[in-house]
């Protein structure tokens, strides 16, 4: 068994273990030292957050299946990361995951940190936009301390963005692409956003929260119809639901790993241009103040979306990015 | 009268109109519609937080004497800004004003809000140094709104700086200097410091909260020893305490006149110039990572210090700075 479990990790813990068999409430009193009435209590506690678990007065327990949430005891049970993920917060239904993790950052949560909800009612895209979050989606927000100048916070986005389009490639049939700076698309359609927002003295990032939404294991249908003609969802694409709890544990563990190559962003760069749904193209960058046209050459070493043209270029750091023959904005 | 008072700000301005003479009970009651044990209990208040007023049965109140307090009353009395100040929180001790407004500020604060305190207890410095700030100092925060990128936070420090170095030259007969990044000096020792904390999106500032911390009227005995090389006071420079209230309705003020004309940042650079203790001179700029030492030679538009050395620039954005022949660090 895993160490530091607390005791109802360990009734799960001992539930997976006999999966294939019954496990009595005695057995399982013994094993943990508790009273049988305690053991009834957890028993409860599952079945009440969606565990399927028989029970026989005769033979004891039996674990069926698990609910489909992102249950803190069940993303902790496979997850082999070292920072991300240690700390769970988790809920069924919150405005905003950036909102509640931008004030326990403040309270000095630590690093790695994340706040999961099944549902977001009032979302959070870039510019305060609205982002709608139905249930079947991930809705994630981690909590970053990096020891960097706020400056170069922008890097932070690329290794999400990296690890958000890693992780489907990898565990889906689907390719995705990332569109600077910080959506990831399927098929030209946007399926995942990220904001990131921080908390910072002039000279150092005190805290950066990175939110992350991916449509997930939802019908496009659950999105507002003004969105169906720009976004989509991974099980609009694949005709079948991914396995979120995997997806969610593949992420947090390539987050973390990108994370630590922090340092050596030439390297993330390279990889994340492999990804690139905007480079060689002409684009449109829209922004409150004004709209740039131009070819999108490349990434300077700052982050910043490098456009060229009449043969002169320049540097942008922000704004909404189509490809002058498409229009895209940046709900979800 | 002005607009807009509240009943509380009533009473104290007609107590001011009638200073000279006595003003009754009786005229108070008439003049503001209400009940003379509602006015007994205002003159109370004023009595609790220090004001001195006569009283007598026959011919009634008169004002003598304010107390030695920032009071928002008294703040509002002869504050000729339309933005900076026009909501004001005030503490007789907290742990650090820049904690507070940064609370308020995510709350959603306005504009301009500013947090007051007649002493700090954990009062911070850049990179959580500690601040000493004991009673008869200026300790300010104050939460902005600028419509700017993250990464032009730092010219609102430029005119923060400006605006704390013009109210001393102009209200006092010593000479302020603003040394790069954020210090204000006279007679080369530090009097006053400025901490910019920053809650933002990568694109888009949610809010600055700008803390000033001023020495002013008390005795450099009052700072720890360790400081009293390195730092000042306004008293000890002058022998004589300043009108502590007329002094943070200069620098509110100068804060909002350089605030308004933030777009104009060549302008406000000029002008930064002619106080800056640093440029031309011999520094060593230290930070966690590096030292590096080189002729400061210009501000560059970013509010980068450019530093020379063997014939080649380089661009500094933060660290502590000291003249090559003397030693600094940012306590107080």
């Amino acid at each position: 068994m895993r160490k530091n479990l607390s005791r109802r990790e360990k009734v799960l813990e001992l539930l997976y273990q006999f999966q294939d068999q019954y496990l009595s409430g005695e057995e399982l009193s013994n094993k943990l030292g508790v009273s049988r009435t305690t053991i009834w209590k957890y028993i409860k506690y599952f079945r009440e957050v969606g565990y399927e678990i028989e029970s026989s007065s005769k033979v004891g327990y039996r674990l069926l299946k698990r609910p489909d949430k992102l249950l803190p005891e069940e993303i902790k049970r496979n997850l082999t990361t070292e920072i991300i993920g240690q700390d769970i917060l988790y809920y069924q239904q919150v405005d905003s995951t950036n909102q509640i993790a931008r004030k326990k950052a403040e309270d000095g949560a630590k690093e790695g940190t994340i706040v999961l909800a099944e549902r977001q009612v009032a979302g959070k895209g870039r510019l305060s936009r609205d982002y709608s979050s139905p249930q079947g989606g991930i809705w994630l927000s981690c909590i970053l301390r990096p020891d960097l100048k706020p400056v170069w916070a922008t890097r932070v986005t690329y290794i999400i963005s990296l690890a958000v389009a890693k992780t489907i490639n990898r565990l889906t049939a689907v390719e995705a692409k990332i569109k600077w700076p910080n959506d990831i698309l399927i098929s030209s359609q946007k399926a995942c956003g990220i904001l990131t927002e921080m908390g910072a003295e002039l000279d150092q990032i005190d805290y950066l929260v990175v939110g992350v939404g991916i449509n997930l294991n939802f019908a496009l249908a659950e999105l507002p119809s003004q969105l169906h003609t720009k976004a989509t969802t991974l099980y609009s694409e694949l005709g079948e639901k991914v396995d979120r709890l995997q997806f969610l544990q593949r992420l947090l563990l390539e987050i973390e790993n990108y994370y630590q190559r922090l340092t050596d962003f030439d390297a993330i760069l390279a990889e994340w241009k492999e990804y690139a749904y905007t480079l060689g193209q002409e684009v449109v960058i829209k922004d409150a103040k004004r709209e740039r046209k131009g070819i999108a050459v490349e990434i300077a070493p700052d982050g910043a979306l490098v456009i060229e043209s009449n043969g002169k270029r320049e540097k942008v750091y922000s704004g909404d990015v189509s490809l002058s023959h498409q229009e895209f904005d940046s709900g979800n």
